[in-house]
């Protein structure tokens, strides 16, 4: 049945202004309690990218109703097999439902020789091509840019090199003032939103500021895993709408934390607040804790507007 | 709460006769459905073999309430994802659970190739030490020998190199009749256990025969994926007490089947009749089936005596 009109207006307009994430995965290296490893789903506006891809990444695809052949690229942090063995899997289904169109990896150098060396032995010849991207290790390196946001590289502290990922929306076009709309012709539209002053065949000018409005702010999300404590990384991070940002242990585990570079909860907290984020999202827990509960809190004592990553739930920028 | 001294008598004597195989996953290399890919835990008088390793294995082997680090050994068929893209991830996991004691990996020599790629890349040192081992692909060849069973290889016709494995009980000792256990010194019950006679102080001698009875006869196992049809197999096979092949499709997609050296359910049937086997399992169901009846009412038509794998289930071999 087809939904009524003004149903249609608002899904359109929910589908053209969307920026969100879904957490496929919570837990660390070792799965337990229910959690899964690393992935991250990032929709700007419909498309689809992948951040990390632990093993079972494509069954949580499927449980959150996801069409997984319209992901274009996939981002993997570092070679900790919770943050990527699930990707060879994901490939290898795509190849299988059919798909011709590109897909894009982005990471370590390593990454490439794993998915070679597999392709290889099993004689898969995928039917879409495969792009291998690689990038600095320096925080603001860029990864890629394409007409949706622009991805940067945060250089993390772990103990192989991982990268945190910035995904910052690119400006939208500009808003036509509807008190506006009757005085700008049909085929001026375009460059009037793209900021442009209307220039009228009489040879007058209307000024753009007079024409539109602001589009909305731009938003930003990024994703810090896994990581020790960076307080450096708070300038990068500055005002971002969503941080994600592993939480392993509580303060009572800092030692632990430190000798395997992870962060605790209160440490995530803190980067938030020094940040200045809007929100801060936790997740990657130790399988030695039973529900994220005692995290949350701990994080919240410091910056209060924290969540806590859930399987399969989905979070706005 | 203890059990009463008659149930744990029972318990006992079950987990010293058990040979039962745990269906992990029946699914073919597009998961869907529920359906998981290939795994089956096989426990032979409580010692666990693992016989492929499909993505999601350590998760479906904690859902069987299986501790996988009584696992001994891992048999991997051929080099498809589905049938080996969640070894990596059950090392790591036997590696963070603490384990120690050696882990013997039987499959292709890329397997190898592909498993130290990945420790190297995860700067992973291992806790326990990973034994490789190769074997001809010949059917008849020998995999290996413990105190349990004798595996040997079944040479199948796949695309890659793909191997089944037979297993065969070895036989168990002689069981000492009850009426003749006061005229056995104790010293003397695992010699003659063993078959020798009894040789009394005064130099008189009982014959073996008269002191024990035949043990129970040895079982045998038998796991067949991925292959086309291959009836020279049911030489090899002859008697098993559970086959399980690989029935990827019914017969109206034989020409699909032979195509991508698969298997129909009705020429799985077909080779168990031939071989005379006892039972028959089938599984590795394409995701075109919603549901496995089709395939094994296929199957019965040939073969009465044919069950359909299930996830999570357990067989009796």
């Amino acid at each position: 049945m087809q939904k009524p009109p003004f149903v249609r207006g608002l899904l359109h307009w929910t589908r053209r202004m969307r920026f969100e994430v879904t957490t496929l995965g919570t837990g660390a290296a070792l799965a337990a309690r229910g959690r899964y490893p690393s992935a991250h789903l990032v929709n700007v506006r419909e498309r689809l990218y992948l951040v990390d891809c632990g093993e079972g990444t494509q069954e949580r695809l499927r449980q959150a109703g996801i069409n997984f052949g319209a992901i274009t690229r996939i981002l993997i942090s570092h070679m900790h097999g919770d943050h990527y063995l699930g990707l060879m899997g994901l490939i290898s289904s795509m190849h299988l439902q059919g798909r011709t169109t590109p897909l894009y990896l982005h990471g370590p150098a390593e990454l490439r020789e794993v998915i070679e060396l597999q392709l290889r032995v099993s004689r898969t010849y995928l039917r879409f091509s495969l792009h291998f991207g690689t990038h600095e290790h320096r925080t603001g390196a860029p990864v890629f840019t394409d007409n949706r946001v622009e991805v940067t590289a945060l250089a993390l502290d772990h103990r192989l090199e991982s990268t945190g990922y910035l995904f910052r929306e690119l400006p939208r076009p500009r808003n036509l003032r509807m008190d506006m709309l009757a005085r700008i012709p049909l085929y001026a539209r375009q460059t009037v939103k793209a900021g442009e002053d209307l220039r009228l065949p009489d040879g007058s000018t209307i000024p753009n500021a007079e024409l539109t409005l602001d589009p909305p702010p731009t938003r930003a999300y990024a994703y810090c895993s896994d990581t020790a404590y960076l307080p450096r990384l708070a300038e990068a991070l500055r005002a971002v709408d969503l941080l994600y940002h592993e939480a392993t242990f509580t303060t009572a585990m800092a030692a632990r934390a430190k000798e395997t570079k992870h962060s605790t909860a209160r440490q995530a907290g803190q980067l938030a607040k020094e940040a200045g984020a809007k929100q801060l999202l936790l997740g990657h827990f130790s399988s030695r804790y039973k529900s994220s509960d005692e995290l949350i809190a701990e994080a919240r004592e410091v910056f209060p507007n924290t969540l806590a990553a859930e399987e399969g739930r989905t979070f706005q920028v």
